[in-house]
Protein backbone atom coordinates (compact mmCIF):
# COMPACT_ATOMS: atom_id res chain seq x y z
CA UNK A 1 0.00 0.00 0.00
CA UNK A 2 1.12 3.17 -0.60
CA UNK A 3 -0.04 7.17 0.83
CA UNK A 4 -0.38 9.86 -1.62
CA UNK A 5 0.52 13.10 0.04
CA UNK A 6 1.98 16.49 -0.36
CA UNK A 7 4.81 16.58 2.85
CA UNK A 8 4.29 20.36 3.63
CA UNK A 9 0.55 19.94 4.43
CA UNK A 10 -0.30 19.41 7.76
CA UNK A 11 -3.03 17.09 6.94
CA UNK A 12 -0.25 14.45 4.89
CA UNK A 13 2.55 15.20 7.82
CA UNK A 14 -0.16 13.53 10.65
CA UNK A 15 0.37 9.94 8.33
CA UNK A 16 4.39 10.43 8.27
CA UNK A 17 4.58 11.65 12.21
CA UNK A 18 2.44 8.49 13.23
CA UNK A 19 3.78 6.20 11.03
CA UNK A 20 7.23 7.24 12.81
CA UNK A 21 6.17 7.25 15.96
CA UNK A 22 4.74 3.64 15.30
CA UNK A 23 8.70 2.85 14.01
CA UNK A 24 6.92 2.09 10.27
CA UNK A 25 7.00 3.02 7.27
CA UNK A 26 4.98 3.21 4.39
CA UNK A 27 5.65 3.82 0.18
CA UNK A 28 4.76 7.55 -0.35
CA UNK A 29 4.00 9.27 -3.58
CA UNK A 30 5.22 13.09 -3.69
CA UNK A 31 1.52 14.85 -4.88
CA UNK A 32 1.38 18.63 -5.30
CA UNK A 33 -1.23 20.53 -4.50
CA UNK A 34 -0.43 23.79 -6.07
CA UNK A 35 -0.27 22.11 -9.37
CA UNK A 36 -3.32 21.03 -9.37
CA UNK A 37 -2.14 17.48 -9.08
CA UNK A 38 -5.26 16.45 -6.64
CA UNK A 39 -7.36 17.15 -9.44
CA UNK A 40 -6.31 15.69 -12.13
CA UNK A 41 -8.67 12.60 -13.78
CA UNK A 42 -6.03 10.26 -13.06
CA UNK A 43 -5.88 11.40 -9.15
CA UNK A 44 -10.07 11.61 -8.99
CA UNK A 45 -10.42 8.48 -10.34
CA UNK A 46 -8.47 6.93 -7.10
CA UNK A 47 -10.38 9.40 -4.88
CA UNK A 48 -13.65 11.68 -6.14
CA UNK A 49 -13.17 14.22 -3.28
CA UNK A 50 -9.96 15.37 -5.00
CA UNK A 51 -8.12 15.71 -1.63
CA UNK A 52 -4.71 14.42 0.04
CA UNK A 53 -3.07 12.25 1.76
CA UNK A 54 -5.39 8.96 0.46
CA UNK A 55 -4.20 5.33 1.20
CA UNK A 56 -3.98 3.25 -1.71
CA UNK A 57 -4.01 -0.72 -1.12
CA UNK A 58 -2.36 -2.79 -3.59
CA UNK A 59 -5.82 -3.91 -4.42
CA UNK A 60 -6.91 -0.40 -6.01
CA UNK A 61 -9.29 0.49 -2.73
CA UNK A 62 -8.59 3.86 -1.33
CA UNK A 63 -8.88 5.14 1.59
CA UNK A 64 -9.14 9.28 1.78
CA UNK A 65 -9.74 11.70 5.08
CA UNK A 66 -6.26 12.33 7.32
CA UNK A 67 -7.71 11.23 9.88
CA UNK A 68 -9.91 8.23 9.00
CA UNK A 69 -6.75 6.31 7.31
CA UNK A 70 -4.99 7.09 10.93
CA UNK A 71 -7.32 4.80 12.29
CA UNK A 72 -6.57 2.32 10.07
CA UNK A 73 -2.87 2.42 10.28
CA UNK A 74 -2.87 2.54 14.02
CA UNK A 75 -5.46 -0.14 14.08
CA UNK A 76 -4.92 -1.97 18.02
CA UNK A 77 -2.48 0.20 18.60
CA UNK A 78 -1.74 1.89 22.11
CA UNK A 79 -2.77 5.55 20.17
CA UNK A 80 -6.13 4.10 20.04
CA UNK A 81 -7.81 3.89 23.70
CA UNK A 82 -10.00 1.18 24.07
CA UNK A 83 -12.87 2.66 26.36
CA UNK A 84 -15.60 3.71 24.87
CA UNK A 85 -15.87 7.00 26.41
CA UNK A 86 -12.30 7.67 25.82
CA UNK A 87 -12.59 6.04 21.85
CA UNK A 88 -15.16 8.85 21.08
CA UNK A 89 -13.38 11.20 23.18
CA UNK A 90 -10.76 10.67 20.84
CA UNK A 91 -12.79 11.29 18.11
CA UNK A 92 -14.60 14.28 19.68
CA UNK A 93 -11.24 16.10 18.96
CA UNK A 94 -10.39 14.38 15.74
CA UNK A 95 -14.00 15.89 14.51
CA UNK A 96 -13.11 18.77 16.69
CA UNK A 97 -9.59 19.81 14.23
CA UNK A 98 -11.63 19.25 11.14
CA UNK A 99 -14.47 21.76 12.12
CA UNK A 100 -12.97 24.68 14.32
CA UNK A 101 -9.62 24.45 13.85
CA UNK A 102 -8.28 23.06 10.48
CA UNK A 103 -10.47 25.46 8.90
CA UNK A 104 -8.78 28.62 10.45
CA UNK A 105 -5.28 28.01 11.24
CA UNK A 106 -4.75 25.54 8.43
CA UNK A 107 -6.18 27.76 5.66
CA UNK A 108 -4.87 30.88 7.11
CA UNK A 109 -1.44 29.14 7.26
CA UNK A 110 -1.76 27.82 3.62
CA UNK A 111 -3.22 31.98 2.65
CA UNK A 112 0.70 33.07 4.25
CA UNK A 113 3.21 30.60 3.52
CA UNK A 114 1.67 28.68 0.22
CA UNK A 115 0.20 31.45 -1.35
CA UNK A 116 2.51 34.66 0.13
CA UNK A 117 -0.48 36.28 1.63
CA UNK A 118 -1.41 38.43 -1.31
CA UNK A 119 -3.39 41.79 -1.34
CA UNK A 120 -6.51 39.92 -2.09
CA UNK A 121 -6.57 36.76 0.12
CA UNK A 122 -5.86 39.60 3.36
CA UNK A 123 -9.40 40.13 4.21
CA UNK A 124 -9.95 36.10 4.26
CA UNK A 125 -6.82 35.86 6.22
CA UNK A 126 -7.76 37.89 9.06
CA UNK A 127 -11.23 36.49 9.30
CA UNK A 128 -9.83 32.92 10.06
CA UNK A 129 -8.17 34.43 13.14
CA UNK A 130 -11.02 34.73 15.36
CA UNK A 131 -12.21 30.74 14.62
CA UNK A 132 -8.29 30.22 15.44
CA UNK A 133 -7.84 31.62 18.36
CA UNK A 134 -10.77 30.23 19.68
CA UNK A 135 -9.85 26.52 18.63
CA UNK A 136 -7.13 27.27 20.44
CA UNK A 137 -8.82 29.12 23.88
CA UNK A 138 -10.76 25.14 23.78
CA UNK A 139 -7.41 23.23 23.33
CA UNK A 140 -5.71 25.40 26.02
CA UNK A 141 -8.50 24.32 28.35
CA UNK A 142 -8.53 20.59 28.40
CA UNK A 143 -4.40 20.60 27.81
CA UNK A 144 -4.76 22.70 31.47
CA UNK A 145 -6.49 19.70 33.09
CA UNK A 146 -4.66 16.79 31.23
CA UNK A 147 -1.27 16.48 29.85
CA UNK A 148 -2.42 14.94 26.62
CA UNK A 149 -6.27 16.03 24.91
CA UNK A 150 -7.98 12.38 25.59
CA UNK A 151 -5.80 11.77 29.34
CA UNK A 152 -2.44 11.17 30.18
CA UNK A 153 -0.97 9.51 26.97
CA UNK A 154 -0.93 10.76 23.51
CA UNK A 155 -3.29 9.33 21.40
CA UNK A 156 -4.05 9.98 17.31
CA UNK A 157 -6.01 13.06 19.09
CA UNK A 158 -2.90 14.75 19.71
CA UNK A 159 -0.93 13.63 16.15
CA UNK A 160 -4.30 15.12 14.84
CA UNK A 161 -4.20 18.60 16.48
CA UNK A 162 -0.21 18.67 16.29
CA UNK A 163 -0.15 18.60 12.40
CA UNK A 164 -1.45 22.81 12.56
CA UNK A 165 -1.27 23.50 15.88
CA UNK A 166 2.73 23.53 16.22
CA UNK A 167 2.92 25.41 12.74
CA UNK A 168 0.10 28.02 13.90
CA UNK A 169 2.57 31.26 13.78
CA UNK A 170 2.77 30.34 9.96
CA UNK A 171 -0.78 31.47 9.88
CA UNK A 172 -0.73 35.10 12.33
CA UNK A 173 -1.42 32.96 15.53
CA UNK A 174 0.66 33.71 19.00
CA UNK A 175 1.33 30.93 21.08
CA UNK A 176 2.45 32.86 23.77
CA UNK A 177 -1.20 32.90 26.03
CA UNK A 178 -1.41 29.37 25.22
CA UNK A 179 1.06 27.93 27.98
CA UNK A 180 -0.48 24.52 27.98
CA UNK A 181 -0.94 24.27 24.36
CA UNK A 182 3.44 25.66 24.17
CA UNK A 183 3.75 22.45 26.86
CA UNK A 184 1.92 19.58 25.25
CA UNK A 185 3.96 20.79 21.54
CA UNK A 186 6.98 19.94 23.77
CA UNK A 187 5.68 16.65 24.91
CA UNK A 188 4.81 15.70 21.82
CA UNK A 189 8.02 16.41 20.61
CA UNK A 190 9.78 14.72 23.09
CA UNK A 191 7.96 11.54 22.23
CA UNK A 192 10.38 8.72 20.81
CA UNK A 193 10.51 8.45 17.23
CA UNK A 194 8.84 12.14 16.41
CA UNK A 195 10.04 13.36 13.31
CA UNK A 196 9.43 17.14 12.46
CA UNK A 197 7.23 18.56 9.47
CA UNK A 198 9.22 18.76 6.30
CA UNK A 199 7.48 21.88 4.78
CA UNK B 1 -27.58 10.96 30.61
CA UNK B 2 -29.05 13.73 28.49
CA UNK B 3 -28.68 15.43 25.30
CA UNK B 4 -29.17 18.77 24.37
CA UNK B 5 -30.22 20.01 21.13
CA UNK B 6 -31.43 21.49 18.98
CA UNK B 7 -34.45 19.28 17.19
CA UNK B 8 -34.00 21.58 14.04
CA UNK B 9 -30.39 21.03 13.67
CA UNK B 10 -29.23 18.19 11.19
CA UNK B 11 -26.51 17.61 13.62
CA UNK B 12 -28.86 17.07 16.51
CA UNK B 13 -30.95 14.72 14.49
CA UNK B 14 -28.28 12.46 13.37
CA UNK B 15 -28.55 11.18 17.68
CA UNK B 16 -32.87 11.19 17.14
CA UNK B 17 -32.24 9.03 14.17
CA UNK B 18 -29.84 6.30 15.34
CA UNK B 19 -31.58 6.31 18.89
CA UNK B 20 -35.16 5.83 16.97
CA UNK B 21 -33.35 2.67 14.72
CA UNK B 22 -31.70 1.10 17.98
CA UNK B 23 -34.92 1.25 19.55
CA UNK B 24 -33.48 3.44 22.22
CA UNK B 25 -34.23 6.81 24.21
CA UNK B 26 -32.41 8.88 25.59
CA UNK B 27 -33.30 12.57 27.97
CA UNK B 28 -33.08 15.57 25.76
CA UNK B 29 -32.97 19.21 26.82
CA UNK B 30 -34.07 21.62 24.48
CA UNK B 31 -31.43 24.42 23.25
CA UNK B 32 -32.08 27.34 20.87
CA UNK B 33 -29.18 28.10 18.66
CA UNK B 34 -31.09 31.61 17.42
CA UNK B 35 -31.73 32.50 21.29
CA UNK B 36 -28.23 32.11 22.05
CA UNK B 37 -28.00 29.76 24.22
CA UNK B 38 -25.11 27.54 23.04
CA UNK B 39 -22.78 30.76 23.73
CA UNK B 40 -24.31 31.23 27.79
CA UNK B 41 -21.42 30.93 30.61
CA UNK B 42 -23.29 27.66 31.80
CA UNK B 43 -23.02 26.12 28.59
CA UNK B 44 -19.82 27.05 27.61
CA UNK B 45 -18.81 25.75 30.84
CA UNK B 46 -20.20 22.50 29.58
CA UNK B 47 -18.47 22.39 27.04
CA UNK B 48 -15.89 24.79 25.57
CA UNK B 49 -16.68 24.80 21.92
CA UNK B 50 -20.47 26.35 22.51
CA UNK B 51 -21.91 23.82 19.69
CA UNK B 52 -24.46 21.11 19.95
CA UNK B 53 -25.32 18.14 20.54
CA UNK B 54 -23.65 17.62 23.30
CA UNK B 55 -23.82 14.21 25.29
CA UNK B 56 -23.83 14.84 29.59
CA UNK B 57 -23.36 11.83 31.48
CA UNK B 58 -24.61 12.06 35.05
CA UNK B 59 -20.77 12.69 36.69
CA UNK B 60 -20.52 15.72 34.87
CA UNK B 61 -18.45 14.15 31.74
CA UNK B 62 -19.31 15.35 28.21
CA UNK B 63 -18.96 14.21 25.03
CA UNK B 64 -19.11 16.66 21.89
CA UNK B 65 -19.17 16.52 18.12
CA UNK B 66 -22.59 14.56 16.65
CA UNK B 67 -20.39 12.13 14.98
CA UNK B 68 -18.29 11.11 17.78
CA UNK B 69 -21.21 10.84 20.27
CA UNK B 70 -22.83 8.32 17.28
CA UNK B 71 -20.28 5.95 18.08
CA UNK B 72 -20.50 5.92 22.00
CA UNK B 73 -24.52 5.43 21.42
CA UNK B 74 -23.45 2.81 18.74
CA UNK B 75 -20.53 0.61 20.43
CA UNK B 76 -20.92 -2.57 19.68
CA UNK B 77 -23.80 -2.23 17.52
CA UNK B 78 -24.26 -3.33 13.73
CA UNK B 79 -24.52 -0.05 12.69
CA UNK B 80 -20.21 0.35 13.34
CA UNK B 81 -18.65 -2.24 10.94
CA UNK B 82 -16.02 -4.51 12.66
CA UNK B 83 -13.99 -4.68 10.12
CA UNK B 84 -10.45 -2.41 10.26
CA UNK B 85 -11.12 -1.01 6.74
CA UNK B 86 -14.89 -0.73 6.70
CA UNK B 87 -14.66 0.91 9.97
CA UNK B 88 -11.96 2.92 8.81
CA UNK B 89 -14.15 4.08 5.71
CA UNK B 90 -17.07 4.70 7.68
CA UNK B 91 -15.13 7.12 9.94
CA UNK B 92 -14.08 8.76 5.92
CA UNK B 93 -17.49 9.51 5.40
CA UNK B 94 -18.08 11.29 8.56
CA UNK B 95 -15.08 13.19 8.12
CA UNK B 96 -16.07 14.10 4.79
CA UNK B 97 -19.27 15.17 6.26
CA UNK B 98 -17.56 17.77 8.44
CA UNK B 99 -15.42 19.23 6.00
CA UNK B 100 -16.73 18.81 2.57
CA UNK B 101 -20.76 18.46 3.21
CA UNK B 102 -22.30 20.22 6.27
CA UNK B 103 -20.17 23.13 5.52
CA UNK B 104 -22.02 23.89 2.55
CA UNK B 105 -25.33 22.09 2.16
CA UNK B 106 -26.02 22.67 6.24
CA UNK B 107 -24.99 26.20 6.03
CA UNK B 108 -26.66 26.93 3.13
CA UNK B 109 -29.87 25.36 4.72
CA UNK B 110 -28.94 27.80 7.90
CA UNK B 111 -29.03 30.72 5.97
CA UNK B 112 -32.30 29.78 3.96
CA UNK B 113 -34.50 28.50 6.57
CA UNK B 114 -32.93 29.53 10.17
CA UNK B 115 -32.16 33.29 8.81
CA UNK B 116 -34.80 33.63 5.76
CA UNK B 117 -32.32 34.22 3.30
CA UNK B 118 -31.26 38.21 3.85
CA UNK B 119 -29.83 40.32 1.54
CA UNK B 120 -26.73 40.82 2.89
CA UNK B 121 -26.70 36.59 3.68
CA UNK B 122 -27.02 36.24 -0.17
CA UNK B 123 -23.54 36.20 -1.48
CA UNK B 124 -22.62 33.29 0.97
CA UNK B 125 -25.47 31.37 0.12
CA UNK B 126 -24.43 31.25 -3.60
CA UNK B 127 -20.61 30.64 -2.41
CA UNK B 128 -22.26 27.42 -0.78
CA UNK B 129 -23.75 26.34 -3.33
CA UNK B 130 -20.73 24.43 -5.86
CA UNK B 131 -18.91 23.13 -2.77
CA UNK B 132 -22.67 21.50 -1.78
CA UNK B 133 -23.12 20.12 -5.36
CA UNK B 134 -19.40 18.64 -5.60
CA UNK B 135 -19.74 16.74 -1.99
CA UNK B 136 -23.39 15.57 -4.08
CA UNK B 137 -21.42 14.10 -6.43
CA UNK B 138 -18.69 12.08 -4.67
CA UNK B 139 -22.07 10.98 -2.82
CA UNK B 140 -23.54 9.92 -5.85
CA UNK B 141 -20.65 8.45 -7.22
CA UNK B 142 -20.44 6.05 -4.06
CA UNK B 143 -24.12 5.17 -4.28
CA UNK B 144 -23.88 4.12 -7.51
CA UNK B 145 -21.79 1.33 -6.84
CA UNK B 146 -22.93 0.11 -3.20
CA UNK B 147 -26.69 0.65 -1.83
CA UNK B 148 -25.20 2.56 1.40
CA UNK B 149 -22.04 4.50 1.88
CA UNK B 150 -19.86 1.93 3.48
CA UNK B 151 -21.56 -0.97 1.53
CA UNK B 152 -24.47 -2.99 1.80
CA UNK B 153 -25.97 -2.19 4.90
CA UNK B 154 -26.56 0.84 6.75
CA UNK B 155 -23.32 2.20 9.43
CA UNK B 156 -23.18 5.61 11.11
CA UNK B 157 -21.53 6.89 8.13
CA UNK B 158 -25.19 6.61 6.52
CA UNK B 159 -26.88 8.65 9.28
CA UNK B 160 -24.61 11.07 8.99
CA UNK B 161 -24.91 12.04 6.07
CA UNK B 162 -28.57 11.78 5.92
CA UNK B 163 -28.90 14.27 8.01
CA UNK B 164 -28.38 16.94 6.11
CA UNK B 165 -28.44 15.57 2.07
CA UNK B 166 -32.33 14.67 2.72
CA UNK B 167 -33.34 18.48 3.43
CA UNK B 168 -30.56 20.18 0.74
CA UNK B 169 -33.51 21.12 -0.99
CA UNK B 170 -33.90 23.78 1.91
CA UNK B 171 -30.62 24.71 1.09
CA UNK B 172 -30.92 25.16 -2.32
CA UNK B 173 -30.04 22.10 -3.92
CA UNK B 174 -31.70 20.27 -6.43
CA UNK B 175 -31.27 16.33 -6.01
CA UNK B 176 -32.64 15.33 -9.33
CA UNK B 177 -29.34 14.84 -10.74
CA UNK B 178 -28.68 12.13 -8.13
CA UNK B 179 -30.55 9.11 -8.46
CA UNK B 180 -28.23 7.06 -6.70
CA UNK B 181 -28.70 9.29 -3.85
CA UNK B 182 -32.40 10.03 -3.88
CA UNK B 183 -32.51 6.11 -4.23
CA UNK B 184 -30.40 6.21 -1.18
CA UNK B 185 -32.71 9.02 0.97
CA UNK B 186 -35.41 6.19 0.47
CA UNK B 187 -33.82 3.54 1.53
CA UNK B 188 -32.42 5.15 5.13
CA UNK B 189 -36.56 6.06 5.39
CA UNK B 190 -37.45 2.79 5.02
CA UNK B 191 -35.40 1.39 7.83
CA UNK B 192 -36.81 0.29 10.83
CA UNK B 193 -37.44 2.61 13.52
CA UNK B 194 -36.65 5.61 11.42
CA UNK B 195 -37.88 8.96 12.23
CA UNK B 196 -38.39 12.53 10.12
CA UNK B 197 -36.12 15.63 11.29
CA UNK B 198 -38.76 17.57 13.31
CA UNK B 199 -37.59 20.72 12.13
Amino acid sequence: MRIYGDKRSGNCYKLQLLLALQGKTCEWIDVDILKGQTRTDGFLEKSANGKIPILEFDDGRVLSESNAIMHYLAAGSPFIPSSTYEFAKLLQWQFFEQYSHEPYIAVARYINIYLGLPEEKKAEFEAKQAGGYSALEVMERQLTETPFLVGDSLTLADISLFAYTHVAHEGGFDLTPFPAVRNWISLVKDQKGFIPLQG
